[in-house]
């Protein structure tokens, strides 16, 4: 049996924003880290947020292989177009510049396109892109990871689950925030199945010899498929061309695991966008035509065995309704560890509800 | 037993030009129709080339469906970004010219981003977008279609199989060439499996009263499947808010079937890009490191069953060898009803080689 407590978002963002200070990270950085953490956490997903990712982050700051002070540095600006260096910081905070960058430019150019360097892991790729919305831009990122899926025919890991988000600026109906993983599902979820002893689908995962297995634990070992096969793969591969060869970044094998030498950098690039709705239309028509299209969508007679039609980031935003009212459940050990982490730097344990 | 003659792609282009021609069409457009399903056809792709479309596009141009003469006109440029209105033209046409545009914008921008509204089918996705790659720039491109495909747990047309088109310049492996459909399989597949006569897999389809089947026949009464599940939905939604928001073309139900009344325009819309490789580094380098991933990935052991690692559009560049070497296999039946139109045109019939 699993007890949670519930919690705050904002005390939880006050646990995560003084544990990294206390680690060594600037201002800049704990806040970046915290609210990024946070928003995983109240948007239901645990598996980039607060819970699975506080203890890592803290270590990597800690032994330096995160740079807890990074001299974030724009080495080359061409009209819609820039570089950005993220001197091996924090992914939320060097993708929260690059994305701020990306806007900025759109804002003059019509469209601005940020490749990012020497980063490291940067959470759920939604809670950068969609910095975009409330200036009336499309939003767009994509990053590499540490390769966990095969090309199309491989038996071992080549690419990451590479995601790849696009976030669109909507009406009454809510903004549209599609953030998927290229692999069939998120590595997160064989892990859960592993964490609660359930054999997972076929199609999810192959064991070392390229076998499917149903098996979570053999499936770990080997790996993750791709989104219906050479699809996943094609798009998996876009990604890494974008986020890490045009970025002039790390690719694939090159990528420090984010478990691995926590003294390292992880050297991740991630590819950034933004496009001015205002430069295509009036941003009030753009946002009615996409509620005219999100209307539409809900409109179509459901298939047996369905309840709803749902919008990319419905769920999601639904959950963060959820928490954000009753407040954020953390698993009893998760408190546990957690606050044995803040005690060791001094800092105020996890306050919860209840 | 269906007989296949050869003929070479030069008197492919040559025969379809000029019926294109001979029904109305201006020079650049049946060049540009000529073209594009001449390629299609070489690429192993008789679904997007002159065995298919042929007739029904020399159809849509008698009746004015499409414009056989249209004024493709520059609506606004800002930027990094511009709307073109294809005056209801060919969508091979409006699209090589929205592509050529984006192209000329990226020269001075670093990208290049074009809404193209007023077009009609454009035909495989790769054809344009590929344009980018002699100026070492990264094309994209994206159309929407007739609805096919239901929104993930729906049961009714909603969304077409809109394609997502990337195309990367390589080095000596080659350029990647990732141009997929975002339905499980193309509804070309299914259509085959008609043909043929066999039954499909579960998954590719469902019934009028959304049960999944495995006729063929029963599935093109319904529905194609998004490619897994809500990933597959959300990915053609944002192809379908690109080209059909982002544009103020017409989305899902208002688009007119390309077989529906050929005297009415599609009105369908187009999303091009192209990213200028050199703003970010030099070509040179981009490209060898292309080279670096790709044999990379082709180092990857094979799974069980699998014989090879392809790289995305590798398989149809290898028919494109062979068609090119061999001549295009042309099906007697549609050499036959081919020749029928271009008699009636005053056209000279189509020369095969055997």
């Amino acid at each position: 049996m699993v007890v949670y407590h519930r919690v705050t978002a904002e005390e939880l963002y006050r646990f995560a924003h003084d544990v990294f200070a206390a680690a060594g990270a600037t201002e800049a950085t704990a806040d970046a880290l915290a609210d990024n953490l946070t928003q995983g956490e109240l948007h239901g997903m645990g598996s980039h947020g607060v819970s699975r990712l506080m203890p890592i982050y803290v270590q990597r700051l800690q032994a330096k292989g995160t740079n807890p002070d990074p001299q974030i540095t724009l080495l080359k600006r061409h009209k819609s177009t820039a570089i950005l260096d993220g001197d091996g910081g924090a992914g939320a905070l060097v993708a929260r510049h690059g994305m701020g960058l990306a806007i900025d430019i759109a804002k003059e150019e019509g469209s601005g396109w940020v490749a990012v360097r020497n980063s490291s892991h940067y959470g759920a790729a939604f809670i950068t892109a969609r910095m975009a919305l409330e200036h009336d831009m499309i939003g767009f990122s994509t990053t590499a990871s540490v390769p966990l899926q095969p090309p199309h025919g491989g038996r071992e890991r080549a690419l990451g689950t590479n995601p790849l988000c696009w976030c669109i600026p909507g009406g009454e109906h809510g903004d549209i925030i599609f953030d998927m993983a290229t692999s069939v599902v998120a590595k997160g979820k064989l892990l859960l199945a592993i964490m609660e002893g359930k054999p997972i689908p076929e199609g999810w995962a192959l064991d070392e010899k390229g076998y499917p297995t149903t098996d979570p634990v053999v499936g770990d070992k080997g790996v993750m498929l791709p989104l219906g096969g050479y699809k996943g793969y094609g798009l998996a591969l876009i990604a890494e061309i974008l986020a890490s060869i045009l970025t002039d970044a790390e690719f694939g094998p090159h990528i420090n695991n984010l478990y691995g030498d926590i003294t390292l950098p992880q050297k991740t690039g991630h590819f950034l966008g933004a496009i001015d709705v205002s430069s295509f239309m009036p941003p009030e028509r753009f946002r009615a035509r996409i509620d005219e299209l999100v209307s539409f969508m809900r409109s179509i007679p459901l298939a047996p065995g369905h309840e709803e039609i749902l919008i990319p980031g419905e769920p999601e935003r639904r959950k963060a309704e959820e928490y954000g009212r009753d407040g954020i459940p953390i698993a009893e050990d998760v408190l546990a560890s957690h606050n044995a982490i803040a005690e060791g730097l001094g800092v105020e344990p996890l306050q919860v509800l209840d």
